[in-house]
């Protein structure tokens, strides 16, 4: 049994409220046990310099924390001047994750920027923000589709990610801020509705993890992402059916 | 009429969620039409160096918008590598009017870290923000109180703030984004729950203004800040009685 | 009696030195008791972004402090570099105002650049550059005027700028740098020649101000900058005449 | 066959010189066909504040290429005046890494900091610094204990790393440039001498990937890791024997 | 004949007014032709780091030009965010001259701040600073040594600086700004008052110089720094007697 | 004798190897002592704002060293997030000096990057850079001759720089880090193939110079120079006799 009384191979409860904020194109609160964090895409009608005249478009992702989204608070990084490593590390990661499943040529020379910004952090902040990110993107294809600025929604499937790990030898889903902090190894799986991987990125800095271990850890993380992808076609109702056509 | 109904010496509907981010001290969701603003509170055993052994405590606050918390997309602060000057005057702003009710002898050696962080913008988050930034105070100072660590709540009054202007050489009270926008003066205005004036800014950029014209605006800035006192009073319930104490 | 000698409604001695600095436009050395700035106006030929091909112009503010201008040496900002907040405060306060009296559309699609550096100070520094840098503006749109490239001094008013404050309970005119650290409630209030507001910034940090105490302070404020606009209009000669025709 | 002319399965050739830089007390050349890094251990007697009167030492890593390293001339990132996401990404992935096999208690309160400095790249530069780092930080742990500032090694094992991926569907190991860019999947195997995972990074942003894929590749990476063990305890001779006592 | 008339081997007319920032322990305006510059000296009662309980000064030096001091507008290196490379090269300069003549034990564990802020500049700028600093500096420590902080004036001579150029094949004293931008070798010579070099930096970008060319511009630099000393003894009064005891 | 075995007029020993980093169109390492620096030189078909559509070329060079390169570990300056003073100071002087020798109009609008990143340091880094840079140099454009694009090496000399200085009163040439760490006088030489100097930069922070000591340093220089030149012919074999033509 797991301090907050979860089992081993359970996800914490989420939720995902959409059109949260007024004046995004899409726009989620996606809520993960504790962790909660606002997700927008907007649509900006250029490319960034490498892709002009590429009839191409571009998904862009930035991630940030509320000072105080943390037990203790953190010092913002626009009045340190800079991002840091970690910031970078997982804006990178959200970017790269949503490309993989959206036809950039079928976008146009359009950019669309995934806003993730943690108002409360329990654990699982990155990969609450790309599986709430992916109802925002699809929210906002969607108006466009709407619109007749596009023809299809250029989606080719759905996309969630969640984390997995070791504690006291033992594989666990979806770990909040304690569990986190105690894991031996710790592990994030991005995936496709189609049961495909687009990232797997795990890390056993205290205890280098066997070919075993590894598998039992995909397997926790393939249910995990099977559930979000069902919450994801659930609030997404009729859009749904659009994903992948 | 105004565009959204109201008359002219009309704030718009306020609303004030308390306990509202779980690690915070205090914490707030304050609506204002559609503005909605998170503010915290974080005490930290320490003061700025400037402080140090004299037995007094410091309040400080930092202001920021997400990206899409506005009309387009802004760009971070963070990803710019610095603090617009339109940031730092407000946040200048929130600390400076807080200051003014707060008792920092009776604080104690602390620091009080007030953010407030704009999540959908239309008009008034500088306003807005001092209004919730002082709930979220006395939220954290009750806590204080409660835990021992003070002996009576360090505020000497309340507080709020409003913005009032002048459009079509009009005033009205608590102008909303688009109001702003073609207001020819445009004024904040601070005041504690005594009625006397802790900050007064008013611009007539495009438009300079007779000393009528500011009677008119102090007069509705006076009217909107008391109804403001009373719905702080309202959500903080017995907390409100220790105020001013 | 203060600490100078002067009586509460009564400025420091004021002298404006035209043609200062070889190079610029139009340049003035201003003098207000000890506080000393040096004001250029630099005209360029091109607007910022979101105004060209609007046929309309700008005017915009830098302000900075030598750093042995104080008592103590305060750091540059070059060095630190950044700009801190005061200085982004001011600087956005003295464009701000100086605009409030240029008709942007008679000055074609150029910018004018007022540089104010503090070469001494001793209070009231942003008041002073506001009043120096008038002058230093009517110089360089009259020598424009001159060579033909403007059909009329696009200035519509005079406009001047001093600073009030209530110490020890009583109102006093054009504080000094003593003065001003011992001030209950600072104010720095912005006028044109017609006797009307275009900025009114007045804060009670320490202790909240009554409508009684704002009345006599706007009084002092009316007075001094009268003062400054007769002084501005002797040292502008008959330039003073073609302003606001 | 491989434009290279190798097998799916073949690394490039590989050398580690020892003793590179004079002052350093540990450093290789670590050359990977066309790839060089020089990577320095330097030992400091003090550890970042987190771990002060821990007893625990640290291993940090920063990682950064020549501006001609690359084919097409990179800007410097001291002249952008910050550090892109991508090196940030990998210094911290280096560091992590190293750590995985490093008894930091042992260590003392010492940091070790190990530079990779890309001076030729053709793909693989992180893995080539990992492997790299790894000789650097046995030969310099070694002077320690030879000098008796330490009584053991400290590294309980080898690390090493490579790169694998999918091309034109086949799996692929150790990635050139020209391989790298064309790749749909794209994945760094990090692995200890006894065969563990300590690092999984694998992605396939325009490539899902399937769970047989990730089969051949993480078979792939075993065996080059093990090659890559075998050319460092080569290089080490007798200081390999003292790691992992 | 120059174009302001001078012969090739005269200074441009210098004076030197002492006492010129109220604030400052040192101060002057020092002009050369157009060139003007405030010089401050700041004691400071602490060493860098590096200096600590060495029982050994500092001097250090920062060079700044306002924005119009110049024919066009300069952006500020605050509003950039960075120094220039020309502005570090310079203050790095002046500190080291004026450093040479200065005995820094016996000035005790303190730092004086030499600011050198350029409000006009017509041309050597730099070597202009040097020269104005050391009357600062002079002026500074002799107060020191009226308060009794010090024993004697810790200056070991006199110290000034100039340029000397070529051009159209003629050597030439004193560079102004038209006279520089088109000198083939331009040099700049810091001497003491015995006649000694304490920094040549010459460079011949554009038309490298023989020997005899070399010979020629020390003796036009050693001619204006005689004449330098003699300006600055008479300045400095009884001060003068007091440096190189 | 000096502490490595040199007489006083002796270079260290100094080798160049050519085509030392595959990607670059020149590139060379240079060896001098135990100084050993990397230099590229890398071709951009355009130049900077303010050359374009003048038909003329620009070099422009950027200094660097590893963080081990000396022996203290050194902090990046892309870590502190700015070009430290000495490095701009260093990469000002190498561009400026490589730029006396080229002829910029024959170069067509093109720049050439001059990298000079040093891999390890015991003094005269500066100097090695202007040496090595120099045949890098040569080595591009004679590739470009080679390939039609330059009509002739628009190199009109030689060029070459060593560093000169006086230790206990004694002239040396070529100073080691030791040696210049103790060194009186320090002065780095650039000079030409034809004997005429391009830069001198002396300085006797601690002890200024007299004009006889002048005189035997510049003798040092030449005859380091000329031998410096002698190695530069030989490494570039039958393109040395494409220079000057």
């Amino acid at each position: 049994m797991r301090s907050d009384g979860r089992n081993f191979d359970q996800l914490r409860s989420v939720s995902i409220e959409k059109h949260y904020i007024k004046h995004a194109e899409g726009s989620v609160l996606i809520t993960v046990g504790n962790t909660k964090v606002i997700c927008t895409a907007t649509i900006e009608d250029k490319v960034p310099p490498f892709l002009r005249n590429s009839g191409q478009g571009w998904i862009t992702a930035e991630y940030s924390m509320l000072p105080r989204a943390t037990q203790q608070r953190t010092q913002r990084e626009a009045t340190k001047g800079k991002l840091g490593g970690r910031t970078m590390e997982i804006q990178r990661l959200i970017g790269r994750a949503l490309r993989s499943v959206v036809d950039l040529h079928a976008m146009g020379e359009r950019t669309i920027w995934l806003d993730c910004d943690v108002i409360q952090a329990d654990g699982g902040t990155r990969t609450a923000s790309i599986t709430g990110a992916f109802v925002a993107l699809a929210e906002a294809t969607h108006k466009m589709l709407e619109k007749g600025s596009l023809k299809k929604i250029p989606l080719r499937d759905f996309l969630s990610a969640t984390s997995v790990g070791i504690i006291d030898g033992k594989p666990m889903l979806d770990l909040n801020y304690i569990e986190d902090s105690k894991a031996q190894v710790d592990m994030n799986i991005v995936m496709t509705g189609q049961g495909k991987y687009v990232e797997i990125q795990g890390t056993g800095e205290e205890f280098p993890f066997s070919k075993e271990e590894l598998e039992a850890l995909l397997e926790l993380g393939r249910k995990g992402n099977e559930q979000l992808h069902g919450i994801q076609r659930e609030i997404l109702g009729d859009v749904a059916k659009l994903i992948g056509e």
